[in-house]
């Protein structure tokens, strides 16, 4: 059994709340400068990380230097990685498979174990089943996990309440207004978070990836669809009517195909992975062609197929562009499936991206990179993680309240 | 003399902070209603109140019923709109005229005496020279102006660094690098605040017009260019890189017209008030046509001219939407000198912002309406009187605490 405290109830206050998350995401640090980042005193850093050390979730590293004046040796504070876990699961499902993936991680969100199983069904009866046997397999895959785990991160594609942990529309799995939050936590017996998986991902990013350090953040992932999470103050953005960061339905081409949402020439259009290859078939006239042999005629210098990822490129730039043009992020990833195959896109991304970014915000540094579907799950085990901590915006408290 | 102490000085602590700007913005409110939007308690309103009250910002208005249960006489506190005023400049130029206008607003940011003043030149020395004549007449125009006003706001269009008073660059006035804050400061005595001008309108809206009451919000300005202001989470989206709502730059046409930025095709390139005046000049022959001749000829029903004037509307709609998408702001506000003649955009606008939100997005309401350039100085005085309360957020403590 888990002993209390956890690191839920560790972080209830506001200071303890502060310390922890900013030694997750940063740590290690001496307590001076945690007093610094956080604006508070060094007597309530002190306080507050007591309790955290006396329930092993911080330890004192070795010190190797002296304050300047006092002479005292200062040992950073660190968080003891392996003295809590939680489990992230994504929900996936294309072309070719349905699969639910899992992965382990500790208070740093590192991931300690991974599994993947394939779905029967799509139901939530059957999703559930096999959520249910595949945390049991994370669990039971070190001594210690199932003593020291307590959260559950689920990640889907589709229109997510987070709040009442329900799915309420997901195309791709058919579902409509699914508890699967509730589900999830009568099967597992842990408690659940359930989000969008771009906002998931985003959220882990944030914290543990390519964010950290940032007041905002953007992260645009490409695949079966166009997604993007933005965070704006160190808080993800939701939109009054639960839309946000919809990149997808930006025109390039107002003369372009039709696009699900009833306009024509989105970027979805032509730089989802459906849309290249249906492109690349029209192109080269081999209409059973895979996705797969897309990209190794592009790789082998096929023009025609090549031209069809070079157009992707060029409107997945603009739609970032576009995004900062508008929001303002500090820093971008662009992330997802769709690019393992990332050097077809690179450098149409960057052009475009050049091109269409407004004066200094062509400054904004654009991180492009492939994430496996190990990523994704790792972002509902930090989103579990991150929801223990709703008061923490930033650990910049100094550079909010100089601004206006 | 103002007696000290002043709004800013009453404003110090959180909670008369908070105690101050909710009844500013939204007030009377009982002290019970308060606490509940605060989520303070009854006793720390009470508390937070009392200088307030004693230094005459506050009043008790007449009981009008009993506190449920306690028999008690519930008397809704106001804002003593008087008791201190702002003054609020807009420097502007077009094509007819360089002028600053100015307003002096008391609390709840009410217009209480507007002039303007023409420009002799552009040059920063002559602009303080007039601004400190238009701030004096207005100091002037009550018996109780000068001795109750001491913070003064700036809108201007340009890159505006808020925090240092500076105007980086303001194309239309040649502008780079000029200290007008420390300059009007020195000019006037008063605490000056500079901002620029979409910005502050947005401020002014969000605090004191349709924005009341929403966490996020958007202002969009149609004019001699394409402007617009984000909040979210009560707070001015800056942008990492100083660039943020840049709607203007979002490509409607890829095969349109070169604009400014150096793409082609940008919403500015057919909606601004000059994108308007060239196509309609063009499509007529009349090379010497005025914007106003060319709004005439469109009302009379000439096809060609109404087209033009479509087309701006639909750009503008598209923008919008974008937006929206990407933002999610809870309700947007589209405004400008560009629509005096908004009889010719408003349908077109609606159309194209509800073709292109995603979703549930086409929900958020749209106001379509002009402003006149007092609105413009009145949000510089509304900016001057946010910058007192840089803590407060947003008004709905309760709202923030269940978000992630
Ligand atoms: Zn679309
Ligand atoms: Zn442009």
């Amino acid at each position: 059994m888990l002993q209390e405290p956890t690191a839920k109830t560790l972080a209830a206050t506001p200071a303890a709340s502060a310390v922890l998350a900013l030694l997750l995401t940063e740590g290690p640090l001496s307590r001076v400068e945690m007093a610094r980042r956080l604006d508070l005193s060094s007597a309530a850093v002190t306080k507050a990380a007591r309790p955290l050390l006396d329930a092993g979730y911080l330890h004192e590293l070795a010190s190797e230097r002296t304050a300047p004046g006092s002479g005292r040796p200062v040992s950073p504070l660190a968080v003891t990685a392996e003295r809590e876990y939680f489990v992230g699961v994504k929900v996936t499902t294309d072309d070719l498979v349905d699969e639910i993936v899992g992965v382990l991680c500790d208070l740093r969100a590192q991931v300690r174990v991974s599994v993947r199983r394939p779905l029967p069904d799509r139901s939530p009866e059957a999703v559930v089943v096999e959520l249910a046997a595949l945390v049991d397999e994370l669990l039971d895959a070190g001594p210690d996990y199932r003593a020291r785990t307590r959260n559950l991160g689920i990640a889907i594609s589709g229109d997510v309440d987070r709040a009442r942990g329900l799915v309420r529309l997901s195309a791709r799995f058919g579902w409509r207004d699914v508890p699967i939050g509730q589900l999830a936590a009568e099967a597992t017996g842990l408690s659940v978070v359930v989000e969008n998986d771009v906002k998931a991902l985003t959220v882990a990013e944030h914290w543990f990836g390519e964010g950290v350090g940032t007041d905002s953040f953007a992260l645009v992932t490409v695949g079966a669809g166009i997604g993007c999470g933005i965070v704006v103050d160190g808080r993800l953005l939701t939109g009054g009517f639960g839309v946000a960061g919809e990149i997808g339905h930006i025109c390039v081409d107002p003369d372009g195909a039709p696009c699900r949402c009833g306009n024509q020439g989105c970027v979805e259009t032509v730089a989802t992975t459906g849309a290249i290859l249906a492109a690349a078939r029209a192109e080269s006239g081999e209409a059973d062609m895979t996705f797969g042999r897309a990209v190794e005629r592009a790789r082998a210098g096929d023009e025609a197929v090549k031209k069809v990822f070079a157009k992707a490129g060029t409107a997945i730039g603009l739609a970032v562009a576009a995004m900062v043009n508008i929001a303002g992020p500090e820093r971008i990833v662009v992330s997802g499936e769709g690019l393992d195959t990332y050097d077809l896109f690179e450098e149409r991304i960057w052009a475009s991206f050049a091109a269409h970014a407004f004066g200094a915000a062509a400054q904004a540094p654009v991180f492009i990179r492939p994430l496996p579907f190990e990523e994704w799950a790792r972002g509902a085990a930090a989103v579990s993680l991150r929801a223990l901590f709703p008061q923490v915006r930033t650990h910049h408290a100094r550079a909010l309240t100089h601004r206006a």
